[in-house]
């Protein structure tokens, strides 16, 4: 590729909504956790869907790499550009393009973040539910099929994204879905983009599901003498259909950290948080039921909290926990890691993570969405110490050899990006040969996020 | 392709579990509505995974087409064989290959029926939720993304589907998903071959979500004056969060059909039947709350059923609505119309329909899974009178059309097949093109279930 011709087109097409600058690039080739810099060549900051296309349709003429970005959240290296070439921006491309509350539906571009659209929605009386902690835009959550504490009740970015405007490696633009809750009308081509995160194109606009703020909300936590005692407590709950709108464990080290960032005083066990969404009658009755599995679990100190502000703080902290963990060790950088289990395994996964950990001589705190056999840990590393990180990163990939011997899978929301590409043939075997075939087939020049996900090219 | 060379080879791999009589060949090829019949050339009956991937890998080697079936209860042709070809018929494929109560899911072979499943489920106290009406097969319904009467609640086979076993057109085995709750790993294999009709593999084995029974159930049904105002119903009892089971529209050309096929009573009015699932407290508080909702909009002798038998007593009698509308006129054949929009066009998208029958003469009773915005009117014709033929198609015509213009989809749960190729470019436009260029990198010879869903090969 040559990059002068390139950025000159560009250039045209965008005038000053192009940048070379040095700190742009450094700013769009930067990770948040362990991965090298690795900047772009240009960052382009289209308005339009049209620009977008014109943008792909020049880096295509040139070979040149297309890298999509959102606010650099991601946690796998998605957004990186190890090969160079120009990274999308879609911070102008933050509209509501529209919002329709009878049908409880909103079309939204991808550089809206989810706090910014739920602070749109609040006087509407919707609220849309994927939550993965970060302060995402929902481009990058599409593409990285993300989810989060909400997903045990409303499932994830899958689950909640009825259609997508899509640049395609050639510049043609496609519109999947519709509007209709449910479609039978040939292949998923939605489902196929969420979570590929920029390899077979650039999401330029979704149509999202919304939900009706519910008439009473209640929270609480509640510490566990074992580890198996609270996942246990989980698994009769979901059994019993008891409708949690979250559920989440916390390891006896994440709670130490939380107590020192968050000036919190729980007592030093594992830890579940859980809220009920409802009717006023609906969440007390379920708070009840959920009060009993847990005491007959041993359940210890339960804290409900049914004001808004002692439920933000809660879940304030929760969300906070990969600050509140990599700051309980400062100069630290981090492998978090995101394996997915069934639940029947969940506290084997937990214990042999925990007692991995511990022999491994390091720092992990664990946290995770329970109820969907979802957890991290958060292994610290000093990055001046190649024997630690080297041990962190062994101990990650026992993690994900663990799930994958479990029936799981190596990412439940992070997804691959350039940090989990070595386990897609173990955990897909011929399958990821097969989205080498889709990727080939809609990116024949393989200029759409190089690097990522797919199979390299032999 | 060599039909004689194919039928030797096939014949030395499954002896008499290949057929080529003309009584099978003929039940392989009729179809339920008003396709033509379209015989295979012969029909295999195989009894493992290995023997489907033999099978497939010597229709390759012979360009010979290769078509999947269940029961034979698709609506739009999906199992017709009209380029001939090889029929897998999975009847011999219906064990439960595993079956986790803690993890709530099993896995299962495609030719398990859904009540067959639920069946083996009973003492489990989980059971599978989809519920499309037809006692179809499980890797029916995968494959024609089916859902029906409580999708509104549980989704369709997209949401409760976690994985797939799927023979591709080479022979080659694959494993999709996984056995987690969710995965951000790769491409979203399941949710494309979900809904893919054949047209990309053989679905040999489904990691399927079960549920728990609830703990009380309660149904009803109730008339309303107007189709606005069953709609108008339905909407705020959504916007409400109101959790339903299922809800059900039948208009007063349905209920005079059940009346007279049931023995029922109902007024002859547009209805709604409901379902509520729950603890005793929720159901009740549910029915309330719905009952106050209807009660604004005018609803009418209301009736719950609370009694295991009512309630199969009304869901038998809707999902044997097609067979009593079909019966009500003796000797006719039907188009079944399977149009979804945004709920907020659901009421004009039924007053339109029930309009335009009746200016075209003809009969035509519409239901629905209104919850989702979807709907059906069977329209019947004579097969003797080519006018009343050519009418009824026009009138389906209409509605999509009327559908595509609501932004809603062709189909909501039936699927393309050959009935709805034609729609196909309208509704996707250039996303239909990438349907194309997914199925030609996944199968260069066009062997797997032709002339369905895709552009014809030019």
């Amino acid at each position: 590729m040559n990059i002068e011709r390139i950025t000159q087109k560009l250039r045209v097409l965008l005038g000053e909504r192009l940048s070379v600058s040095k700190s742009d690039l450094d700013l769009h080739g930067r990770s948040e956790t362990h991965f090298t810099q690795a900047n772009p060549d240009a960052v382009a900051y289209p308005k339009t869907t049209q620009e977008v296309s014109e943008i792909v349709k020049i880096c295509a003429q040139e070979h040149c790499p297309v890298v999509g970005f959102g606010v650099g959240t991601s946690l796998e290296g998605q957004a990186l550009a190890p090969l160079g070439g120009v990274c999308v921006d879609f911070r102008e491309m933050r509209a509501i393009r529209g919002l329709r509350q009878e049908d409880m539906d909103a079309t939204v571009e991808p550089g809206l973040t989810r706090e910014e659209l739920n602070d749109e929605l609040r006087a509407t009386g919707l609220f849309f539910p994927v939550d993965p902690g970060a302060n995402a835009t929902l481009g990058g959550m599409a593409a990285t099929r993300a989810s989060g504490t909400t997903a045990v009740r409303y499932g994830t970015m899958r689950d909640n994204v009825t259609g997508l405007e899509v640049v395609l490696a050639d510049g043609r633009i496609i519109q999947t879905g519709s509007r209709a809750r449910k479609s039978a009308s040939g292949y998923d081509l939605t489902s196929l983009m969420i979570g590929s995160e920029g390899t077979l194109g650039l999401i330029t606009a979704l149509d999202v599901k919304l939900q009706g703020q519910p008439e009473a909300v209640t929270a609480a936590i509640c510490a566990f003498e074992t580890i198996d005692a609270a996942v246990n407590c989980v698994i009769e709950t979901i059994q019993l259909g008891l409708a949690m709108a979250r559920i989440e464990f916390v390891d006896t080290a994440s709670v130490a950290a939380f107590n020192v960032q968050a000036k919190a005083e729980m007592q030093e066990m594992p830890h579940l948080m859980v809220e009920f969404h409802g009717t006023e009658f609906s969440v007390a009755e379920m708070a009840e039921t959920f009060g009993e599995i847990a005491s007959e679990h041993g359940g210890l100190g339960f804290q409900w909290a049914a004001r808004r502000e002692e439920r933000d703080a809660l879940w304030n902290m929760r969300h906070n926990a990969f600050y509140s963990i990599t700051q309980s060790r400062p100069g630290c950088r981090s492998i978090v890691t995101d394996i997915c289990v069934p639940i029947s395994r969940l506290a084997d996964a937990v214990n042999e993570t925990i007692a991995d950990i511990a022999a491994s001589g390091l720092t992990g705190p664990i946290l995770g969405h329970v109820g969907d056999g979802n957890f991290h840990s958060i292994l610290m590393f000093d990055p001046e110490n190649q024997s630690e990180f080297q041990r962190a990163k062994q101990a990650a990939e026992r993690m994900v050899e663990r799930a994958l011997e479990m029936d799981g899978t190596a990412t439940g929301e992070h997804g691959i990006g350039m940090g989990k590409l070595h386990y897609m043939e173990r955990e897909h075997g011929v399958g990821w040969q097969v989205m080498g075939s889709i990727k080939a087939a809609l990116d024949p020049l393989n200029i759409m996020n190089p690097g990522k996900l797919v199979p390299p090219k032999s």
